[in-house]
């Protein structure tokens, strides 16, 4: 095989590292796919590191050693996450999400890919470093949010359901009570879905109280898994929380139903402590 | 600002272009970012757009003119779909699928973000050039496929459900009848979730008969929307089909819950005239 040129492998290799983050990749690989010193590829590795770091889009992880090679770590800069954020936040200012009720639609955010995946990257960068063996959420809006994290953190997915579906086989099942403590519901998760002892990132979209992210740590308790962080798009004000540390991206704080007014602030993403020390500023 | 190096630039290129899809983004703009003549540019986009097209996973597509500029298409080889499907059907074969009735648990291949960005780059092939204004599945297992192929189509996803939701606000709502005649169910669809007119591609998991694919067809009649594919991962044997065009990946010709064994054979992906036509062999 012809041996590649530095332009050309600068191109793949950087294709291949973003497709696939967290995979470890041995040096040993990349040197055999270009017919190229090892200390070429250093070098380029090097050069793609600098690049990514310089533009806020993440790093290269590099592991010394016989099982050794390069990983890509997706990270977004703070200042890229905030400038979502405040798009977020402008968006779902606007009084026509107003449902009867006082619910939000939420439905075109969340069909948006595009910020689907910027908002990924923002979870990607809060949980980085987390060790995740499974991202969990329930069914159906917190689906795109889920997968839109796992596609930067490269971990399955699991998705809780209400009530029991012929299709998931012998489920583990649990109430979930409301905040207010009106209602009950079952949330169930396929048995074969999770191994025992597994780290889980849980991801929703939208919080009250609490009372689902709840149920879907009762969940987890009952397959000895671990809840290694709890993250959600918007959280609302709510008398009291049935969930204690979670990450928020953004909060609305009031809807006045009659006035058609919705307040919403940033969530407490950049007011809790050190998500963001390993981030460039 | 410093002029960047070509490698450098080359790096920060491919990142920029792999992350959005089809977004057109004017020479101009590159030039200015890196602080390069347009002719610089132009020459790394010809060596992005040749090692992405000889390594199978898509091309470069330039729009001259004052509006003009260059997007990137994503593809997969032909051989490579080949090699997914095949890991797919395997998977699809293990008898533990089996569920009581005869259903199949899929759940963990629906989990698996890495699959699913496979068939999300094997749909994106299929449905090049379609001109997509948006991508309709149905909850639940449905969503995952759906966003996987907007995340390369670039295009917004909108969900139908069954029965009505709070959350959704006015919906339109159409009767689906399943293949065996036995069971109706009401599917909704918001009606601000998608423009009249709209050229609507339809993603979902399983197809049998295909009652919820016509049920989608049904309510996409309702908004003046246009069909413009059918793409399911799964297709299983039936005695009528309610949908006469579909692109399968998979094929489950035969579940023998008694001898617990599954008989799984390659989709009609290949079989269909004309998909892989613009895909390097």
């Amino acid at each position: 095989m012809d041996k590649w040129k530095r332009s050309s492998r600068l191109v793949d290799m950087t294709r291949q590292l973003l497709s696939e983050p967290y995979r470890l990749i041995p040096l040993t690989a990349f040197a055999e796919r270009y017919n190229s010193a090892k200390s070429s590829i250093s070098e380029d590795l090097a050069i793609i590191h600098e690049v990514f770091q310089s533009g806020g889009s993440g790093e290269l992880e590099t592991v010394a050693g016989a099982a050794g090679g390069v990983r890509y770590i997706p990270k977004i800069d703070r200042q890229r996450a905030l400038d979502v954020l405040k798009v977020l936040c402008e968006q779902l200012s606007n009084p026509d999400r107003i449902l009867p009720g006082g619910f939000l639609y939420l439905s075109d955010l969340l069909g948006d890919a595009t910020l689907l995946s910027e908002i990924g990257r923002i979870f990607a960068t809060v949980f980085a470093g987390k060790k995740i063996d499974a991202i969990m959420t329930v069914e159906t809006k917190g689906i795109p949010l889920a997968y839109a994290a796992a596609s930067y953190l490269r971990a399955p997915v699991v998705i809780a359901r209400y009530g029991y579906r012929v299709t998931e086989g012998s489920v583990v099942t649990v109430n979930t009570i409301s905040g207010s403590g009106r209602q009950m519901r079952q949330l169930s998760l396929s048995k074969r879905s999770l191994a025992e002892g597994s780290r889980v990132l849980i991801i929703d979209d939208f919080m009250k109280a609490g009372g689902t992210i709840r149920g879907m740590m009762d969940l987890l308790h009952e397959f000895n898994a671990e809840v290694v962080g709890v993250g959600v798009m918007v959280e609302s004000a709510a008398e009291q929380r049935l969930v204690e540390s979670y990450v928020s991206l953004a909060a609305v704080t009031e809807v006045d139903v009659k006035e058609r007014k919705i307040h919403v602030e940033l969530g407490n993403l950049f007011t809790r402590e050190g998500e963001w020390k390993d981030v460039k500023n």
